[in-house]
């Protein structure tokens, strides 16, 4: 990995890739005495009289911990919590780069999903929002939930819902572009993780059309012997023709694959099998499920990568940094579905009609005019659904 | 106090004394390349194979979390996690401009010491070094032990810590100052608690003098009824005579009174029953033990107190943000108490003889050659100890 050598030195040199940085001054014993003793007691008191008044003396409605237990990290799986702190570091970066968000990184050393869940409930009054990264399923999902009921903060696991949203904005617009009708689509998603049911729920959710999930031993059915608890709940909702099988199985007359799995594991005879203009999101990273040209050459109609070096990136740094600037601008104590589809919508509207093209459904990551639009929407939704954070 | 006005006019535009700034650039898709994914994975691999790595290729060496729970927050009390996080933040502060530190705050949402150790080592692998704050005695006494015992870095609750070196550092400049000697000298601590109990364990260590520890009920002797553990571990080395009685039987014949209790308890005719040139550190905050006017009247030859309008303030700032320093710089796995006597001594030397005077036995918090000093000092030893992390 001769490529990783630049990185590496990148990161030596920088030791770190978020620093704290004072607001306040303390360059006199007067300014001293108004950021610490004894001026500070005064947004104390206030806070313990009222403990809303955090989110105006304190960090707080701008600050999110951004949380792993390192158990499934980029491509490289269980590497443990310390390994995983560059990409954490990383995506507190691009909270601040951009959305503005204060993110803070924080590795928790236990793999068990009740102690998990206790430590971060335990220091979640210190933030206006979780950001769960990077833990494996089905672990997720019960850490997630748990700590939704037990937080009065959003609490949002990017992994999930991050992918989801964008492949839903990705999915309008190539919807826009094709002509395709939503609502009769075949969809098929290849990879029954985190992912995978995020995206599934969030396609059902948004009538899409019907849905069949792939795993790593073939198509979800309900009582799959292989279900795991979170696919067996998801295989109540799709495939409710409960057909069985492989991918190729699953592929045939889809109109929509959605590709959350492994590098080169769809064929172009397989994307043969399916409907004309057939979209293709192949976003395993970072070798997609097929690359674009082949996928084209086999008549993909819309091709999506993870990958910058191709067009279409579905990449969820256009989801993340926008949805919690949304949730925190209105002290929403959740992000919920509804919320979702708002951002999935807001970042697909940022694409006009005039300018959509089959190598243009999606913004590139730098436009600047995504996160703002989604935080807008996001916010909007909250205020229309009156939530507000239980702090 | 309406002298709070400003303080909490000046939070509300802060919203927050900290912020989280990028270290790295994420301006291009190169540099985002390199910053996240795909170049990311390279550290993470790096710090997979050896965890060490994890101070060259994170923020880990140089980020310190400052945890409270919020039980004994400056002279306010219990006012709980949310409403001590003003003084956290503003702690963060003084972490970075005195000693380039970066520091987070985190408030823990428990009293249970058992589960505060559980939360914080569960964490602690984002940190190099641990600054416990305002936590209430003597729950902290076991929250550190436990801490220092799980955590392979630097634990150190500043109340405790700091206090005692500061108070150690302007006690050897005063006895520089009245030339009074070391190892015979009569000394009297009122106030029990962890501040209180933690001077008393490095003045021993330093071989001041002979201690008597006066808590709420009178003098800790072996055996009080009113002990709790720690103060009867402490009583066992403190009071050896097993002198009995309230705070002016305490101070008759006694050298050094150091006031870490309540406002007004020292009075001038207290001061009347002690040796010639007595030292009288009143630290009790806002308002000392006895203002610094009425000691002198009654013949103290050197006062100081931890306010910044009267000469001698015995502030932390001059301790914790250099002691960190030395120990990060280092890698130090504690901070032992020869470390704690190194960085007393470095700041005591701060002034030269020829600028001691009765109104300037300890440099002002904003000299900026005592982090300096402190952090030399505290390597030096850390280094002389051969203590590595056990990260």
């Amino acid at each position: 990995m001769a490529e990783l050598s630049r990185p590496l030195a990148k990161h030596l040199e920088w030791r770190g890739k978020i620093e704290i940085t004072p607001r306040a001054p303390v360059n006199t014993r007067d300014e001293l005495a108004v950021a610490y003793t004894p001026g500070v007691s005064a947004p104390c008191l206030e806070i313990k009289k009222n403990e809303a008044m955090a989110y105006d003396y304190t960090g707080k409605g701008n600050m999110v911990a951004v949380i792993t237990d390192g158990t499934s990290v980029l491509g490289l799986g269980d590497i443990g919590p310390a390994a995983a702190m560059p990409v954490m570091e990383g995506k507190c970066v691009l909270f601040k780069r951009f959305a503005g968000i204060d993110a803070f990184p924080i590795c928790i050393d236990s793999k068990d999903p009740r102690v998990i869940t206790d430590t971060i409930v335990n220091i979640s009054k210190s933030f206006g929002g979780i950001n769960l990264e990077d833990i494996s399923a089905p672990r997720c999902f019960e850490i997630e939930a748990e700590l939704k009921r037990r937080c009065g903060i959003p609490v949002f696991h990017d992994d999930q819902h991050g992918t989801a949203v964008v492949a839903a904005a990705g999915l309008i617009n190539a919807l826009r572009f094709t002509g395709k009708k939503k609502g009769s689509l075949k969809i098929v998603i290849n990879g029954a993780g985190a992912a995978g049911i995020s995206v599934a729920k969030l396609f059902l959710r948004m009538n899409f059309g019907s849905i069949t999930l792939c795993g790593s031993k073939g198509i979800i059915y309900d009582g799959a012997p292989y279900n795991n608890k979170a696919q067996q709940d998801i295989s109540r909702v799709t495939n409710t023709e409960g057909q069985k099988g492989n991918l190729t199985d699953a592929i045939r007359g889809a109109d929509i694959f959605i590709g959350v799995s492994k590098p080169g594991v769809l064929t172009k005879e397989m994307i043969r099998l399916m409907n004309g203009d057939p979209v293709i999101f192949a976003m395993a990273n970072p070798i997609p499920e097929i690359m674009p040209d082949l996928a084209k050459e086999a008549g993909a109609s819309v091709v999506g990568t993870g990958r910058s070096d191709f067009p279409n990136q579905i990449n969820n740094v256009l989801a993340f940094p926008g949805i919690f600037k949304g949730a925190l601008a209105v002290k929403a104590g959740e992000i919920t579905d509804s919320m979702k589809e708002a951002a999935a919508e807001a970042i697909a509207a940022v694409i006009p009609d005039g300018e959509l093209r089959a190598d243009y459904i999606l913004p590139d990551v730098f436009d600047m005019r995504v996160a703002p639009a989604v935080a807008d929407a996001v916010a909007k939704e909250a205020v229309k659904l009156g939530i507000q954070n239980r702090t």
